[in-house]
């Protein structure tokens, strides 16, 4: 169709998590020249054709999803490198990748990657998650990736960089030196759906038609002052006794209990970082309406303004490949 | 049946929650004859057989519980009054008893029944929950009235109490001169059903032979040492990461789970009382094993080692409705 000589594949890179696959075709600058979004996470695989010969069982959702996102690729070009992130390296996903111990650099991470051969004749790479063993055991398994790709974005500030990567389970990961040193998990997301989704607090909640700043301040308050001493255990009940008394509407609740959690993360978050030092930056990476809460959420405890990383995955999987030597960039 | 003479009922008493529904018939001591234990919490009442002359539909599961609870007690003793707490005076409820205002005596909760009139013509009298409306809004409803049978338990410790209510959402109850003067909900008991039942942590947990007091004192140590500082958002999470490295098999992981979660909670009271003074004594009051966890949990945090009180809400039923002077002790 364009007269351009398309450019040239260098490499196949899956983000491969829980609920979904992403799949990226990248030439020899790392850009993305393809991305497919589709929805075969490891807990959720397309499955194999009842009739037929029987493929083999226990891989076949993994080969048909992986056929999926990028077979035709593989095809046009057959020596296309792969690599992939995420829970397909689980225990639960495809071949497990095991978790390398702290500090890690982009080499240490990019030189131990599991090898698993597909059906199809690819060998499809997978990027270990990472292990701290010091104070509370805590593990990540594709957020390494992210703050790999955000450390290529800011070059001048891996001296101290805090990263922060909210979602299901928000994890805050310090580099020092470029390398990977600390983390901490806060099931914050999971959290906030459990208690909506199953808890007496969701009964009186109701969706608003705009997300309800006023309210998630109102929360971030509370988790900050006086009123928060109890802890979160305690604070989130107020979301029903402020309804119960027509101070806090229906519409309203969501977002102040929003405002709970993520305030007393960020509470916690502040003690840690009071413990340990301050970082010279905060990057924030992830969906864009959660980045701009704990952005918010930052500012209200006294932590430096973040800056925003976009398309932290894709540089890390590129970045990882090429420390890897799978990919050479041009 | 038996050659005594029975001894005549003075009072029918109800305890109807969300979940069942305990009816008890009193003589003139307080003295309980009869127990029942029915399924017909307010969220699962009995439905009306769908032949015949339809009944009144809002109140008829209402009704037939009522019938089922002590229809027969009313036929035999046509007079008797009938006093009830908990969740049947909710919004939800049968009819609203509307919430009073912090500080309450028995005296001041016996004034403040609300009544309603049943098809077979008794008058049920339903007991109030308790608002309290300083600091972050918070309210009871059945708990009032085990506070009032502990305060009747205890006459000689009324002047400063503290009273623990373990359960889906714990409740600690503080009395001064006889009076409730304060309360803070844990909804410690609620969050741990959700995160086994609707996160990620409950996927490797396995159900213990034994409760496993290793595993749950283990939790306990995380929440109460500098590990802890992360909070119970980011603790909870050590739970799947220990698991993971194989520290933590799967049928410790439960016990372990709910240390985290009261050893957070008590950690918080802590706080809380060192900021208002030590009660002089505790009292605990529900189920025997959670009364046993929380003890040590007290312990754990320095706090005094608590009395565990029994038939608190007989005790607490009985005494509001002398104090409503529904019944005339002999």
């Amino acid at each position: 169709m364009n007269a351009d000589t398309p450019r040239a594949a260098a490499l196949i890179a899956l983000d491969w998590g829980t609920s979904s696959l992403r799949a990226y075709r990248m030439d020899a600058h790392g850009a993305v020249l393809d991305t497919r979004h589709l929805p075969w996470g490891i807990m959720r695989l397309p499955s194999p054709p009842a009739d037929g010969a029987a493929p083999a069982a226990s891989a076949s959702g993994f080969e048909l999803a992986f056929e999926q996102a990028c077979g035709d690729w593989l095809r046009a070009a057959p020596g296309l490198p792969v690599i992939a992130c995420g829970m397909v390296g689980s225990a639960q996903g495809w071949a497990e990748a095991a978790y390398l111990d702290l500090p890690a650099d982009p080499g240490a991470i990019g030189a131990r990657l599991t090898e698993v051969d597909t059906r199809r004749g690819a060998t499809l790479r997978i990027i270990p998650g990472l292990l701290q063993r010091h104070g509370l055991p805590n593990v990540i398994r594709g957020e390494e990736t992210q703050v790999v790709g955000v450390v290529d974005s800011y070059p001048d500030a891996v001296d101290d960089l805090l990263v922060g990567l909210p979602g299901t389970h928000c994890k805050w990961v310090r580099v020092r030196d470029g390398r990977i040193v600390e983390f901490d998990t806060f099931m914050t997301g999971e959290v906030y759906a459990a208690l909506r989704g199953h808890t007496i607090l969701g009964r009186t909640m109701a969706d608003p038609a705009l997300p309800d700043d006023a309210a998630f301040e109102r929360g971030l308050e509370v988790a900050g002052s006086a009123l928060g001493a109890g802890g979160v255990l305690s604070t989130i009940f107020s979301t029903r006794a402020l309804g119960l008394i027509g101070q806090l509407s229906a519409d309203a609740q969501p977002d102040y209990l929003s405002g709970l959690l993520i305030g007393h993360e960020v509470s916690a978050l502040r003690t840690l970082l009071d413990a340990r030092g301050m970082p010279a930056r905060i990057v924030l990476c992830g969906d864009q309406d959660l980045c701009r809460r704990y952005a918010r959420a930052l500012g209200r405890f006294g932590l430096a303004t973040p800056t925003l990383a976009a398309e932290a995955t894709q540089r890390g999987l590129w970045r990882l490949a090429v420390s890897a030597g799978l990919a050479k960039p041009a």
